[in-house]
């Protein structure tokens, strides 16, 4: 049997995140050592490693409701674009970073250096996030 | 009128590439400046700058041809996984990259070094990577 992973964790309540969206398949939060403001996770709900595991429509859907977050990310945080990726190297749950960035090395996963937001602030940005993501319809 | 993509003309045939995959809605080819062996790009042939922006069901076309690709690679190209990254600051036109990892700094696109390989070898590799493309059935 498989451990129960840090998200499937925080999409069991056991442990809290910042979470802007969820539906019956996936589950999106801000991440707790953001690369950037705004750096958000999408996981699916299901707990596999690699995303080239999971089974069709979920990826699908997770790809749709990245669209979605990343649509709101640009409105919400200011930034030349959203960048996204899956690593997956340290917790093997598949998690889709999307992260606005200005230039490439905002993207770099081997960068020890982490944004540091005050409480109030990263709850000011996920009550935000939250109201444009559900203000988009796609 | 937007210009045309170097991808566009990649798929135009006007630029040559070692394309491993290509169908109605997308193509994929081996990064010309690879970060890592298999390094590859999945690009829809509708030149549309952010993947956010793509139609829905071409976006999801895309992902489940990155997941057969992903697979084909790890049966490839010897690593721990295949991570997955869309930036787009320097051409603007989708483009997701496949990339076999080892450790998370080995998908730093920000580090000037690529990998160099001989003519032989790359022509070797899109063989082998599109024979397994081939193989897997999804």
């Amino acid at each position: 049997m498989t451990d129960k992973s840090i998200f499937s964790r925080i999409i069991d309540r056991e442990i809290p995140a910042h979470i802007v969206y969820e539906d019956e398949f996936c589950i999106a939060f801000l991440d707790v050592r953001p690369l950037q403001k705004g750096h958000t996770l999408v996981v699916p709900k299901k707990q596999i490693d690699k995303f080239y595991h999971i089974e069709k429509n979920v990826l699908e859907h997770v790809m749709i409701v990245s669209k979605k977050i990343a649509r709101a990310l640009e409105n919400t945080v200011p930034c030349a674009r959203v960048g996204m990726a899956i690593i997956g190297l340290e917790v093997p749950h598949t998690h889709l970073h999307l992260v606005p960035i200005n230039e490439s090395k905002d993207l770099d996963f081997s960068n020890p250096n982490r944004l540091s937001m005050e409480e109030g602030e990263i709850l000011n940005l996920a009550k935000n996030l939250e109201e444009e993501i559900n203000r988009i319809n796609l």
